[in-house]
């Protein structure tokens, strides 16, 4: 398939370039009758947006949701539900400078290999903007999940080399970086600051946490649950690894160690990580991502262009240096998704 | 989806339980008038099969394949390419004791919530017996590669805490861990050997290493080539991670750094692993999977039944006390899948 | 699936609903390079919209399509290519007056029964409108298939009682009821005018012929050209029937004298129509399909109202007594959406 | 896709070649805990299987089935069913006079076009071999549709030019034309003995009927109930056409006289087949399919061989003068896949 499709029952298929008219997505396999308006869309688009912060990119976007279709006196019909995010400042002019670079660390020279013609208005389809279309079908979903009992929540671990060292849900939607310890935020807002005074960029760990979703959901062989959630987190620009539960952490342990016991009130461990042969024991689902330091930094790098040229780039334009915090509400998204789309999978099997 | 099939075009399509009758695979989209015999797909079975060494099971198992369809003198002929292997060793007894038990660390409580029975025999489904199929399906699917010029190698990097710090490819598969390491390997078998004399296991890092794929295949967003390789792998039973090209170790790097720069001779350097945006450099696409400790150890641990009441539980049965060797030619066979499968992708597209 | 997608490589996926703010569709598996522009997709749209004669709604829709993503400088980027079309003169106040009660002969009671909720304005999703946007999806198959020296066609056969009984391509496009036969067209003409009069409606049929197409396109068993084909047609709303080549003529005929014979030079006749075990013979695909009489009809009729309550309705608003003349470009675009698709599939089989 | 699967939810695989070792299907998406056995499936098979009267090929097949996976201790898991059929009664030979020969109406030089090769064991993938397949699928489709009170009945309406004229539902099984009018089936048998002993063939049209499908099944777009019953019935060798309802009939009626009208009681006539919009009413669903005249047949006719070559060719080998009766479990069969799918896609839909 050409990729631009993501789901089974709930499934959402995303359109449009970072520098051009707009961008949007349509989601099939609603639920009909669930109440649905802008506002429950906008507000999850509005922990994505750019310019929120100095961690982030200037360019000004309002990103304001149109729901085009599928909703009718406030609730859904159960057909497809169109949003459409259109485009206002965008600035292709500055991307004239680099028409026939391949930026590196960018999807440039894969995209030219691939289709055999250059988009250079910013990444097209391969620019993070393209995640905006996700974060509004996530919202969707993420509605129809609480009405489940099931909560997401992801944050920034690690940034820049610092690492949380305590865990306060409270305080991650209030510090620019979402990690949910404070003073670790602080010195990794210090270090960011100064990379970007240097042009340069910086990566991190985001993790994220799933609460309420009931045992047994997920598919056994390919569409394991995890296997599900890693083609997700893979499929974000920028995410170079995932690790669920214990992870990289478990290769060395012994199984009577690793494995997780039970007594009549459950689990008496998490290594697993909520997810044992593909499927949710119940436990909470826990999972980490490594995302990689932003490619595009002004320091000057050695590239070539289109006709194999040896060039020198410095890649102007606004961007992040790093991009955790607003991937966090991004894979938040995709993980509601994910999940939805597993409810529904697991109705269909028993119905 | 019921999720016992994986692939768009190179589809396949796995059935059948550990100690049922048989377990067999159906390969659709498979290329006409390519040459292929049973021995093609036995061999890639009898470096998975059970026996081999004392790091795996004692289970006997001939594994031998039998193509019943898609194959007319010697040749594939368009149409699709069932394979099976009957089940000769089955000792369903060996899990009549614990037809109510919950094995920690097992799928077994999450296939009984979510199909609400108890497959007792040796894991049904959820078996690593399953991915025998798998590797038959590889193996045709690597037939089809080799004549695109890619080859695909995986070996153990990392186990029960030893990693290999020599490689060479020629002795991958002259010792029993399918280390590149001889020395690393016999460090590996002398500390699993230990282990498994205790009833316990360990776990590993699993590595693989594929050359020749042609720059621009892999789909730019939900279809991403480390999306679909990051789900073929997690949906392999016992993996608990994965991470491209310098993965986890990118995330405290800076972007100036981490970046490959090019030269008119190509790319300087292959921190993304042969991956950008989703789409193949050229370069060598590099993985590593994190192998969780087997979970079937006999020292006594904690568990419920089905009926909720506290249990001790001593495993019995053959297993392996790692699974990283055996792991070796299934990650291979997984990865062969996809790339064919992307293959035929591109050619679709460009059509 | 929820059914709002159509298509394995080349795939449409439409949205929208006859009242609501606009229609539309996204296409994912574009060949990229190809030059394509509004005024191509226009040009098809043109034939479709509303208000083009006396046998067509009065409702005035201008249809404009909107390409608002994968198109850079005038041609496909190999992304998806999304078009939207804005509704403008919707009336929802028409359908107040019927917000409770089912029209009969329409999907009103059965959409009700699968959602749970009523969607009165004009039909929702099962409105002729939605249509449009196939149009638009078809219109950009259709300059793909030209490069492939593909032509598909289509007319009104049989409309209101009367059949054509001569075929010039030429005068197609120059009647109302894009009818091959002026004469048979004029006669159509009569009978609807005089049906309209009385608020009533009459049915027809459309009859397509594809030429150009290469032998060998289709699938073995499920995916047949014929059954994907088939599926497209019953997939429009109103149709009740399809027939290929000698169609239901067939079931009388002795086997000597349906199949078509050989000699050096090809077919000596085409009573399969074009079709042969479900793949192309390189012969002219020919299929007719049976059109309902128009369902909106003003004389009282019986029916319930969402309670139960028997009541009497007659439905106003703007319809088409007959809809053959509109149908034809909507039949040419999913024809020509099967046949791109197919072409797609052919090379990745063969890749 | 390569066209061996059919089906979302409930999905079925097909493999194996008329006279290869051979055939079989995998069932996904089946509910767990439904008993089932091998009796239920040979049930169907019986039905289709050759040799059962003087109007089917005299080949001798036992056609018994083997479930290889997916049901312990007599009920289903909820994971794949495979089911195989292992050729018996093969005999190439019959073919080694054609094998470079196409056979007219056959899918032997469309094939050749397709796959650039030729399998000439009797059709291969093409035979109608494959249907046993589907029939073995549909039996477990139709165990699981009769827990929800579906119930599914086909049989032949016409054959060489004889029509019912009368519906005893009690004859249908009992006469070998599978008529429901044993008057009709009498004068069918003389005229198609007649035919048989000139070596020529007849078609007819099979009639399905199926009752106590709930409202509200079926798709709004793409996938319609009728548009899916469609696909299913064209992907079936042989078959020419399909009609719901009044069919072809309806192109005439008047829309206020083919529109079925309701009062409390519920619907008032059947004119639409029991679908509106693609959606099931709850009325009997009703279609009737055009079968060709069998392709083989023993007088000289004229085609060419794979070099090109003029030749006159008799079909030798086993063959069924008139196909629709052996037809009738297999329209049922995957008249049961469709509908068990669209339960499952409802429950989705509505979870």
């Amino acid at each position: 398939m050409s990729g631009n499709s993501f789901g089974n029952f709930f499934r959402i298929t995303t359109f449009g370039e970072s520098h051009g008219k707009a961008i949007g997505v349509v989601v099939d396999g609603v639920t009909p009758g669930v109440s649905i308006s802008e506002k429950d869309i906008q507000r999850e688009l509005d922990r994505r947006k750019p310019g929120q912060s100095e961690v982030t990119t200037s360019r000004r976007e309002s990103d304001r949701v149109h729901i085009i279709s599928g909703v009718f006196n406030g609730k859904t019909t159960g057909t497809p539900v169109a949003m459409i995010l259109y485009n206002s400042d965008i600035r292709p002019k500055d991307y004239e400078e680099i028409r026939e670079l391949f930026r590196p660390g960018h999807a440039d020279f894969t995209f030219y290999k691939k289709y055999g013609l250059r988009d250079y208005r910013g990444g097209g389809r391969a620019s993070g903007r393209e995640t905006a279309a996700r974060v509004a079908a996530g919202a969707l979903a993420r509605k129809l999940l609480l009405a489940r009992g099931v909560t997401v929540s992801a944050y920034t671990l690690r940034a820049a080399g610092v690492e949380c060292s305590t865990f306060d849900p409270d305080v991650i939607e209030k510090n620019p970086l979402r990690a949910p310890d404070l003073q670790a935020a602080k010195k990794m807002l210090e270090k960011i600051g100064a990379l970007a005074k240097e042009g340069d960029s910086t990566g991190g760990i985001v993790e994220c946490r799933i609460k309420g979703v009931k045992a047994g959901l997920g598919e056994p062989v390919f569409e394991k649950l995890d296997a599900r959630l890693a083609a997700a987190m893979l499929s974000l620009g920028g995410v170079k690894g995932i690790e669920f539960g214990r992870g990289f952490g478990c290769v060395d342990m012994r199984g009577s160690e690793h494995n997780d016991w039970m007594d009549a009130s459950g689990f008496l461990s998490n290594n697993a990580g909520g997810i044992l042969g593909g499927i949710s024991t119940g436990e909470e689902i826990v999972f980490r991502i490594a995302v990689k330091p932003t490619s595009s930094v002004s320091v000057p790098q050695r590239t070539i262009d289109i006709h194999g040229k040896e060039r020198e780039i410095i890649v102007k334009g606004r961007h992040d240096p790093c991009i955790c915090p607003r991937l966090v509400p991004v894979v938040e998204g995709m993980s509601c998704i994910v999940l939805e789309d597993e409810y529904k999978s697991q109705a269909a099997l028993l119905e």
